[in-house]
């Protein structure tokens, strides 16, 4: 079976798109072929896949769809690169509207909502930039991440998927000890994406992520914002999250909604039979 | 500029192919674009670029072309996925008769003669497999190769390219220590491929790689020849050689002559703008 794609990314967080407008191409979309596709040799390679699919065709194919999204023509139907499910994707999201938007699926210049599996998001074009409101995040606690020998205290972040949040002094360090992360698995039943997070400054952040499914990635959108709300405490704001493949902005309006603002690039379309 | 691509793997020594036929489109072809292809983040991903370029107009417009090809229609502009020029590739020509066969562009069933930066190599099909004459090998000595602090001894092979040979007794140790390997440049002036080999039995060995200008990768097909020859020694026989990617078979006639069989695959087609 020879079907379309694309590739594209948002600060290096690369993905591979999956155009399956009526769900009629992929079905409930296989975790083979979601690795098989993200296969860094073998395939096209990528951190997640998006399939393009219709709301209202969504809960006969896809697993898990778990919300009703009636004001929402299109949902981001993600998985990670191991094949597994995921709620939420915050810089996939920019990537799956600017498709949107470049195919003419939506109204150019009007924000445009978004299914997830995390409910619907809307997402504003600025330019070649692309905002996201993620909505609130939840901060449930303390918890502890380690790696070999070494442990660190973590903030549990819920924004939308579950996040553990660790202030560190030397990214390097941290990012050569988190190969084989572990975490509470009582917290994080799911799994877990653990940030190592570095202050730069009043609002401005650096971090380094490992997520679930992928591994190391150059970047994680709801990541950064878990980031940001660790590090800022509460209240409104702006922040600069610096990832190791670009910049993000967070920010945080007066109703505690958290949006996620970075570019968005598709560099490649074509057919495949993987 | 938009841009037709392909992208194919032999034992997951993967690919970006360029259709160029008559090299209007990519001109010189330059390092920058070539690194923008293969990076597998931002780009497409690959261990190299395999320029689809006729002879006829490639002394025009490739780097140190240097040999002429006059029984060879087709030339392989193969690139290092750093942008760097390489004489020869052994998984990829394979995947590029693979795509001379699939389009059309040579006679079907009949061995195809590829132009190269090491000369002229014939391809020849068997069922899903590829064969590459790739020519005698020669041994031309000790060197020596170090990781750190550790050294090993090394056989200097040429296989139209440049490798240094190192026997090992544990694959996964010498894999960690070679992230960054070091070698005598008098010998090595323009840079070398290493081969860890392990000896699985009489005929049968296993391998990692270090190719220059790639970092590890999955396989390389000059690299699993030449270390047949080195484990083999003298005269004719038929050896497999096992690499992360897969299995390949290297074999050598009375004249000398080094063969490598294996796959070939594409798995994706379509255009970029990268």
């Amino acid at each position: 079976m020879t079907y379309a794609f694309l590739k594209g990314h948002g600060t290096e967080n690369d993905f591979v798109l999956l155009p399956d407008h009526d769900g009629s191409v992929h079905g409930a979309l296989s975790a083979e072929r979601v690795r098989a596709l993200c296969d860094r040799r073998a395939g096209i390679g990528g951190d997640g896949v998006l399939r393009v699919i219709r709301t209202s065709v969504v809960e006969e194919v896809a697993l898990r769809p778990s919300r009703n999204h009636p004001d929402a023509e299109w949902f981001m139907d993600y998985r990670n690169a191991d094949g597994s499910l995921a709620e939420m994707c915050g810089n996939g999201i920019r990537v799956f509207a600017l498709h949107l938007y470049d195919e003419g699926l939506v109204p150019a210049d009007e924000p445009v909502r978004i299914g997830t599996r995390d409910g619907v998001k809307t997402v504003t074009r600025e330019g070649d930039r692309f905002s996201a409101d993620l909505g609130p995040a939840r901060i449930l606690g303390e918890t502890k991440v380690s790696v070999g020998d070494r442990s660190w205290p973590a903030i549990h972040v819920d924004m939308g998927n579950p996040h553990a949040v660790v202030m560190v002094d030397d990214l390097v360090e941290a990012g050569r000890l988190y190969d084989e992360p572990s975490y509470d698995e009582g917290v994080y039943p799911d799994g877990v994406n653990i940030e190592f997070v570095l202050r730069r400054g009043m609002d401005h952040l650096a971090m380094r992520v490992h997520e679930r499914g992928s591994g190391e990635t150059r970047s994680c959108g709801t990541g950064a914002c878990a980031a940001a709300v660790t590090a800022a405490g509460d209240g409104p704001g702006r922040w600069r999250v610096d990832v190791p493949g670009g910049e993000l902005e967070v920010s945080r309006d007066e109703a505690g909604h958290v949006y996620l603002t970075g570019p968005a690039l598709i560099v490649a379309r074509g057919t495949t039979d993987l």
